[in-house]
């Protein structure tokens, strides 16, 4: 959804949502800031059911549409105050893509991690929800990854939604005929309610959502971003050690590299008293623009070479996979730098009672396979969250809060 | 459903649909004629509402099924006067297979179009249509198209059916190991209500067909046809331009290997007063056989070089994409040829108010990317027709009109 | 489902229930055996309702997941007499996972093939069933096999069940990048109800199923099994032929490297009287061990090189393809051997009124085409035959009798 944030800076915004669930609450009746709606000659309050109605170049016509049932008696209903989430009203929280970790504020972690704890009872609820009924999620992905794929769809299809997949739209799609991004993007709108993609370019998730009419989640965008992975991380941090501020979190494996470990860096910054370390072989070391600005936020860190003193300091031990692609022809180092920081049996005994150990998967030999009888080998509890939290985005983006 | 029209010369066939929906009306009580049903020895009213069940063959074992759940009391209902389509009682219009463009007259497209624009409402409601509930559309594609795949597999969802998907058939199936698309066919309509085929041959479709005892799109067989791309055409410009009679449409780009130009050329035939312009480079010359069936019917036609003027005079320019791979090792004749008639802003400006430009897309840059704000710009709207179009096909073809 | 039959050696395990379609039945209330549940601290009564609840380690927290909404009054609910399958109570005869052929006794392919004629009948009926409305499959295909992976699907999606598929894991998924398929079955595990596996290496289900928490069923792996192929060929002789104890069956064709006439030979030696004929080219004949086997089991068998003498004594003709791919460059041999033993119009002369042929497919022309037309010509109802036992595996597996 193109018109994203900025053109919504009517406060309650945030807090419109579907009548069915949702008691009128006269107080969040809203009108559209002059910014954005005025342009389409809409005065009337703005009703965010259905986010694909939501063009700005057609508030015109979304109040026309048959999609909207109640368009004769146009109002805005928010939460009642005691179902709200827990951030203060006023500030601007509306989700209408997932395109970054940057995107996210303390508050709206908050709110996220809320909704995905409600997805952890409706994934076990028998016969499973139906709040998504009706909607087709298009999975475009540039590149294959069966895994982040798979989790979507599973989110989605929990929830009773339905999904359109495209395993390798690259070679697939007119995008071999030399389609641009943004046409491809035009087209799949039209069939579907909301996009999931990955590609191998950073920036093509933004450059989706700018172009779409509907939400866009960005499922990995080259060595760009991966949101998602950076929110069930910290989510699985929280609901493993039961805090965020004041953790201590051991980095661990290519650092330099990694998106994930990136993203986490960034995101713990958030949070009060936070300490990092950075455990790696020299050749894959923590860049410093992520050292420069845990710095300028206040955040302490070190660089350490002895994994087993770290640990034992340690909640999180983060472990990640030295990735031989970014190696080239360079076996040797490769092999040097996989071998050098394993998470074995003899780490687990100097780790403290409850702290955990996490991984993004998949995982090599970076982590020996004896560690996963071990209730501290956090890492498959770790991929269940993100079907967790990609249910709620889901969820947040096509209904609201 | 290899049974096809010639068997149904019943003449009130076309109107008989399912009970739930439509007031018995007792003129409309129809016997089988006697070329076709008396093979069987059925002796019993037709009830067309599950063409799964009209095996000619098998015409005595559907009355023991239990999926037909009125059988005691079997009736022929038909459509009451009032609802029916607009076209005569009494001729052949029931629609089984949809193969190619040639199949339709002007009736039937009529009546086609008139189910795909209760579609447009359908798709825009909330939270979604549940008329292809339990029914299973497989998609064989034998070589990829994501565009046509996503539209047909959004159309069925949309309207609540499932899908079962093969992306890549032809590497991946028994075919490559020899099996006939025949035996392909018997095994899939075992799983499936209804079959879209993609092919990489000319006349798949039609074999397909032939063998299925359940119905059968052609979404494209190699450099033959593809009909549900012309129906979808014809049905934009008559949502676009408000008629089909009497106007005036510019063929643009690739005459000579667009096989959507060529359908679109058949189709527009039917109607009064159409005019067509051609417009290509030389290499790619719309050819003699279209021109020959268009003098014979009756249609005016020229063509022309100059791309202003023509588009100056025109309701519907059509511009296509000069397909590369069609020019093998000549490239210096391609990209002569696709740089030619580009529609730009220039061209825009000496357009008619009420004209509009469309492609089949993929798109590459014979339509420049400044033109997609201009409110005539319509083809991201006629790739959007393509799911009303193929949701009224599904309906069609699984439940009747 | 790792925990597999060995742990739940308590007799009426299998009785165990959804109480939704079942009555209580005291006497059927049971409690764990010692062997297993001890270790986790568990002294109430077992409750099979969701498989994916039966994590051995985890037994303490499934009593408080919210998907088990009886919670609080933990009860073990058995089938009523009447309404039990016919085999004795107090056999072990629950299913957890479909791993290979031999893990079926006669009395529980007996039980099975019950369920799979209830399900030709669910699938006949209109609208469809909904009893795995909310269950998620997931495809994990290494090797493509899209006539196995649409009947799955199939399958599934008929009962009201949704999918998750992946056509291609091997090259797609973490395994390119080292991951093993251990790890790869616990993140799909967190996705899904329940795993279909096509692997290419013998012996990969059981390793999948020995990781997984829920129900794993193995859809080829390598050379090894594939004991769905070999559930459908039983059912279908006994469909067709109206009995298995007595029946005189020809196996022809590639006996030497056919997996489906192997696993078929396997599980006919289960029944009573039945005599075996093998009709092969010399360079691929039946192995020994088949041979002893059928030998220790008393079940009568003998070679023959004359299609038509045995065509004519026997009930179930069941030809197979001569596999090119295992000649490597000897395609003289294969030559000679594809063309040795053809069903043709002249077998079917001399076969008797009542028999049948069938064929595993994808048939090349070891059938002749015109062989089709022939009643006695069962292979694509054999085909469709395959839905229905997967529709009875899945039920069984998710559900429970």
């Amino acid at each position: 959804m193109a018109v994203s944030c900025s053109l919504f800076t009517c406060p309650l915004q945030g807090n419109i949502a579907a009548p069915k669930t949702l008691e009128c609450y006269k107080e969040f009746m809203c009108y559209p800031s002059n910014l954005s709606f005025k342009q389409s000659g809409c005065t009337k309050p703005v009703y965010q059911t259905h986010p694909r109605l939501l063009h700005c170049s057609k508030l015109s016509e979304w109040e026309q549409t048959d999609r909207f049932l109640q368009k004769d008696g146009l109002q805005c209903h928010g939460l009642e105050v005691e179902n709200a989430p827990s951030f203060s009203v006023g500030k601007k929280f509306q989700l209408e893509d997932v395109i970054e970790a940057q995107q996210f504020d303390r508050d709206i972690l908050s709110a996220i991690f809320e909704v995905a704890r409600k997805m952890e009872k409706i994934e076990k609820n028998s016969p499973g929800s139906q709040i998504l009924k009706g909607y087709l999620m298009a999975t475009l992905f540039y590149e294959p990854s069966t895994r982040t794929r798979l989790s979507f769809e599973s989110a989605m299809k929990r929830l009773g939604g339905e999904v359109l997949t495209t395993e390798n739209a690259r070679e697939f799609s007119s995008a071999a005929k030399g389609e641009t991004l943004e046409d491809t993007i035009r087209t799949v709108e039209g069939y579907s309610d909301i996009i999931v993609m990955r590609h191998f370019e950073s920036g093509a998730a933004r450059r989706a959502a700018a172009t779409a009419g509907i939400p866009v989640i960005n499922a990995g965008d080259g060595p760009g971003q991966h949101p998602t992975q950076a929110l069930l991380d910290v989510y699985t941090i929280e609901r493993e050690v039961g805090k965020l501020d004041g953790i201590k979190v051991a980095l661990v494996g290519d650092l330099a590299n990694g998106r994930t470990v990136r993203s986490l860096a960034y995101l713990l910054a958030k949070y009060q008293d936070v300490k990092i370390y950075f455990v790696s072989p020299d050749v894959v070391k923590m860049k410093d623009d992520i050292k420069d600005y845990l710095t300028s936020r206040g955040v302490e860190w070190e660089e350490s070479a002895d994994l087993k003193e770290v640990a034992s300091n340690c909640d999180v031990v983060y472990q990640t996979r030295i990735q031989k692609e970014r190696f080239g022809e360079r076996i040797d180092l490769y092999k040097k730098a996989r071998g050098k920081y394993i998470v074995d049996q003899a780490v687990m005994d100097v780790m403290q009672k409850d702290a955990v150990v996490l991984h993004p998967l998949p995982r090599l030999d970076e982590i020996t396979v004896d560690v996963d009888r071990d209730p501290r080998a956090a890492y498959f509890r770790q991929a269940k969250n993100g079907l967790y939290i990609r249910m709620a985005l889901l969820k947040l983006l096509l209904l609201g809060w």
